[in-house]
């Protein structure tokens, strides 16, 4: 995010695997347009068979920002290709233009899920891409959002954020998980989008997924997976897998201008990036959903 | 709609155009499962290849409830296929139930559109058409949708159930109309849906639409239209109609249940079944949107 | 397959696990349009969401020939679904007929993976499944596909039916596999369509499907399996079933009619329906291929 | 198509309507990676929406070759964006390179039609476009294409080349020739292509597509054209143009790479650059099909 002219730029730099430093970084020099624009962090080096097909975000030699040798745009002055930087409409916040990056993740998976008017949606996990992902699949239009996980406190935040109904998991089988939803909804759900990455929770969405549906994979689990994968191909559950996003940000953008998604319930904590590694604590502590870093001095305001 | 025991049958029969008669039919004999269901009027008669490929709509052989030699449903108790029939929710009233046929246009408009998240969606034409259309296409995700009419009065009440945006059409030449519709979306719609099948609005649609998008024919015209068809051809803006709907009841009910779309201030008059007559005239005379003939003595009710 | 009239109806009827046995049945009354037809066996018994949606395959009550209590139609008159009946044109043969069974589940297997025009394809396994499958995927315009297989009896076979190259596996690792194949291809496939069930094979897939592209799972393994579901998740690359086929008989009937596929090199061995007990002793010995039992005493020839 | 080192650069220049000259250029600077390569004209020049979401031929400011200002490249040595000069493998002619272009019509054409295994496909028009797009809709598995002509000695190429069935048009109203294809067919093309833009084709191929098909527009008529759209609406068949292609020529490569189509049959007349307005004369004539300029005076063969 571009923000107002200060001579310095702080930056949070990554020196080796948790070695954070704030450090004054030279400002970089922009091009004749530099606008109030939200960053998509992947933009393709080269246009090559992924990008002609709309699907660059699976070009092999694509820049992505904070990927090293990059330093990420954890800074106050940052420079990008153009073509990857959306201006902001003036009815969105740099707040809400920051929530753009995960709300991609959960247009895309919702994309990829085909979620659409009237679906049964199952989301496994309600942590910040879990919650997204609800968000998301309401304003797509899916008819009832279940979510599970093992946290009471997150399932009612995610009943707060509209979640039709909410399944906490203690020691179920993956079997009685989707029997359980199966129940709750009145029938299986067209889509399951699964957001924790545990083996368990794959093997849950297979079995809960209706003939002919899709699963999801977001949360990235262990190398191997043992799943009943059987049970999924014989009832043509299609297993879809998730790489960051494309073709989200202007989405995303026109449903926050239009007031259709809100986003602003996500964010639990806020710090000046002064406070950055103050903030990563937090993070590491398993407090708050989303936690924002305010890279403007001057507007530290939701 | 199925309704509760009472020993006659208040038909509605045409007996000729423009001939409507109120007569006291036989009750048909039900099957052991009868329920309170919405009915879905077009049930295919045989399984050719448009069933088997799930666009039951196109079977030339379908039946469809009041197309001649059929009295249609305008009657207290009617026998219809049980595949076709849906059971309505407990929290769904029969009132909703009745504007599931509705909806259902609106429905099959919005995904032959491929209307989804973020979309800018044009809609031609503030009838009770246009009307649900707007609403599925909010429901679908749609950031904005603007309706046209020539109607002061009917854009009114467009805005008032969901409209972003109105435009009203007095003298305007198509390319013109193209033009005010960019100018207060900011771009083209990827989507125009044609509610009025008057051959400026559909050339206005063929101008309106962005590169590669979909232009959906809904209003019904003339035989013959003269159209811009050059202009949509290399700018890849594909012309599709639609013929009724399929697989869409499910859906509708799931909406409604789950109160994802608002279809009652649809409703703007009611009779009960006894004064048909009096509700076609009010037809007639253009007032009003939907008029819901209330064929349940005991239940007058929104 | 309906044959010429004689007053017996000889059938091969399933007493129990490997107890087949040959007996006179009574000839059941056909209506009034029995012609020369091919049938599909799994014909729908109700018309619920999956056939409304076409994909009647996925239906839970759906009928299908052979799957007990039914005795199938290895018999000489068989009553079946009229819908489900398609006539076969003058110049397709019964022996040809018979094969649009198999056919079918390459076409859907092809359809499932989006084999087009083009395409680079590896199908795993030689067997009976394998080779339809080849066949179906050159016939939908695919530039190149590899077979790999354990025997290289099968793929000189698969090379003759039209496989541009062939990869007989012994002890590699599915990573060597999949390097295998790009090196032969000169890039990855598009689409791995896996015909064996076998788990190193199902992994082999994985590695060796491009980035976005599609895996289709044929053969059938065991319950659980072990992949590296991670690796095609981040890449994209869909993992797909079938169960069965849907949508195929009409497409398998043309392409037989108009000389587009051949599949009578599929054929290898052929008894009378009396020796059906003998032919069944051949394939267990997995002699051959595709083993053609003749119904119609009168009809012996290819 | 780059050629073998020569120190001129004979080059076909327009310099205004019907004012072609032969000149010589200087020779192009090229970058370290000059190969044997297939040139797409249509290279966007930004990474704009349509980019993007991988239909970058509807891209506003592509830069296409030989659109004014630019001089085509009619020349023994031209300069091109990377991405989009393809690798020509060595058992591919520089004369099959060269039908790469109109190639890419006919499969974007295919593409957009839908065109698949076992379809029924009416190409109206035989001239160098219905030519390609017959030979593309048999290479994705078409089981019957009938080609429409006025001119008899155009029909009987088209039977050359692979059409199974031809139609001579005389006389005949629209409604006549779509009953004679189908009577021809035995049933309604799922899939329409116009390669000729008269609005009587036009028409035709309204009246002739099967219910639920596709009618793909690649003839350019004039800006108004008068057709039965309600026809084509409530029958559900879509009407869809083409503007140029896009993602075509890797799969035309690898298509003439595996000799999957012979493209040779189409061309008539061979030229050496320096006979270009000769060329040019003969197709004014309306003699023959394709006709090749060769570029490489020590390359004349086909």
């Amino acid at each position: 995010m571009a923000a107002a002219a200060k001579p310095n730029n702080l930056s949070l730099v990554v020196h080796g695997p948790g070695d954070l430093r704030l450090e004054n970084y030279p400002i970089p020099e922009p091009g004749p347009n530099g606008d109030r624009v939200a960053i998509e962090p992947g933009a393709p080096r080269e246009n090559d068979e992924f990008c002609k097909m709309g699907r660059y975000n699976l070009s092999p030699s694509i820049f992505f920002c904070a990927t090293p040798p990059d330093d990420g745009n954890l800074c106050r002055f940052y420079k990008h290709n153009a073509a990857f930087c959306y201006k902001l409409p003036d009815n969105v916040t740099f707040e809400e233009g920051a929530l753009i990056e995960p709300l991609s993740v959960g247009i895309h998976a919702c994309r990829r899920g085909g979620v659409t008017l009237g679906h049964k949606v199952l989301v496994c996990g309600a942590g910040p891409i879990g919650m997204v992902t609800l968000l998301v699949a309401k304003a797509m239009g899916a008819a009832q959002v279940v979510v599970t996980d093992l946290s009471a406190t997150r399932l009612s935040k995610a009943k707060e954020i509209g979640a039709d109904l909410v399944l906490q998991i203690s020691k179920e089988s993956p079997q009685e998980i989707a029997r359980k939803v199966e129940g709750q909804l009145g029938c299986k759900p067209e889509v399951t989008i699964e957001c924790t990455g545990a083996e368990a929770s794959i093997q849950a969405g297979i079995y809960a997924t209706r003939s002919g549906g899709n699963l999801v994979l977001v949360g990235l689990g262990s190398e191997m997976t043992t799943v009943p994968l059987l049970h999924a191909a014989i009832r043509e559950v299609d297993i879809k897998g998730v790489f960051r996003y494309c073709n989200t940000w202007p989405v995303a953008i026109s449903m926050l201008a239009s007031k259709s998604v809100n986003v602003k319930p996500l964010v639990t904590h806020r710090f000046p990036l002064e406070k950055a590694l103050e903030a990563f604590e937090t993070f590491k502590k398993g407090l708050g959903l989303k936690i924002m870093l305010k890279c403007d001095p001057s507007d530290q305001n939701p």
